[in-house]
């Protein structure tokens, strides 16, 4: 049987700020820190163990998959870097707190970009100092100006079925170390969540989401590792 | 100019108590941690940059690469661990500090091991505690019972030449952290040292070494980073 975890990174200095992230590149906290490498001890307890691992191109994914394969005694085990794994673009809100957003577009239009499927936060302003447009590491790739959760999903599933579902078809297990937002498009696609639920799925930090696949990578459960025996 | 950057993973627990490590998969000591951080930050500060890193599948020189990426903002990079570029393989030595190896061995034959090109130390003892040919790191990897510098170099070469020659000339740039006897093999193989004289090549831990070749990857200079201004 296929082995699919997700993880999300652990606790960002942005989280705990709690600021609009996106592709912004914080690091982690003392306490994302320690989730991460509490994850990887609870799958060695456990008994989880993987032959590939993916994460996006954003420190607090790689950090957290690392700090994970270290506890694991796995940091051997090979890494694949891929931006289409990154958090989704927060476009024009990157960079403020709750209360700057509510101040510039209103506490309802806020609430409208986070949760609705489809719209997509206002882009980012040319000359923004959060823009990551000319950063080396995104060289070749056309970087969004911003994105709705639909977007976000729309460069996900290619990666997933180009690079990740042939892995897992291979019989490697496969540990992902990404983020909120693209976890979402991943969940939504395996567990078939609809366009108005998915929104409001909240994934918490650092907690090892275990996928029972059949063989066709349909899902059979999924469950937070923490929460089982 | 094709740019290539080899450093020695920083200093693990038994560099420090003078043990023979080879294969066996010690980490890194708070000093290592240091030498490793602050190898990337001497190479973010002369403006290198890198494209690909290459790895051993040893924790202490894959620490060493995760810990000078991040210092350098490079943690994104793709990194590729194979074991070709282990440390050269100790054999019965393993685990022996220098006190134990001089009263099993005699010190002559263990100057004789540590010196010769091409003597390797007595084989591991079936059933030793230091045997890895069960790890599932090395599925599909005849693992050497022991190794003599010459029989480093014999895998490292085609590893040299299948994936890392190709991407310097491929233009890309490349930093490559290892150990000190996979190091010597390929410094043996750029620089031209003759086989009496690489086993006395000492390579510091934790120094960023650099080399200047041409089109054809022949050396044209070779220095350590923080011996030049």
């Amino acid at each position: 049987m296929p082995t699919l975890v997700l993880i999300r990174h652990g606790q960002s200095a942005w989280n705990l700020e709690n600021r609009f992230t996106g592709w912004w590149d914080v690091d982690l906290t003392d306490q994302g820190v320690a989730e991460a490498r509490a994850a990887g001890e609870l799958m060695a307890t456990r008994g989880l163990d993987f032959d590939q691992c993916f994460t996006s191109v954003q420190t607090r994914a790689i950090k957290t998959l690392n700090l994970a394969l270290e506890a694991m005694g796995r940091l051997w085990l090979p890494v694949e870097k891929d931006w289409r794994l990154n958090e989704r673009h927060y476009g024009g809100l990157t960079g403020l707190n709750k209360a700057e957003t509510a101040a510039k577009h209103g506490d309802e239009q806020v609430k409208v970009w986070r949760r609705s499927f489809d719209v997509p936060p206002p882009p980012m302003e040319t000359g923004s100092p959060w823009d990551l447009s000319a950063d080396r590491r995104y060289a070749g790739v056309t970087v969004p100006a911003t994105e709705s959760l639909k977007d976000t999903i729309a460069r996900v599933l290619p990666y997933w079925d180009s690079r990740i579902a042939p892995a897992l078809k291979a019989g490697e297990r496969v540990l992902i170390s990404a983020h909120g937002n693209s976890l979402r498009a991943l969940v939504k696609h395996l567990s078939g969540i609809p366009d108005a639920e998915i929104t409001g799925l909240e994934i918490p930090t650092g907690q090892p989401i275990v996928y029972e696949l059949d063989d066709a990578l349909g899902a059979v459960d999924r469950y937070y590792l923490s929460e089982r025996a």
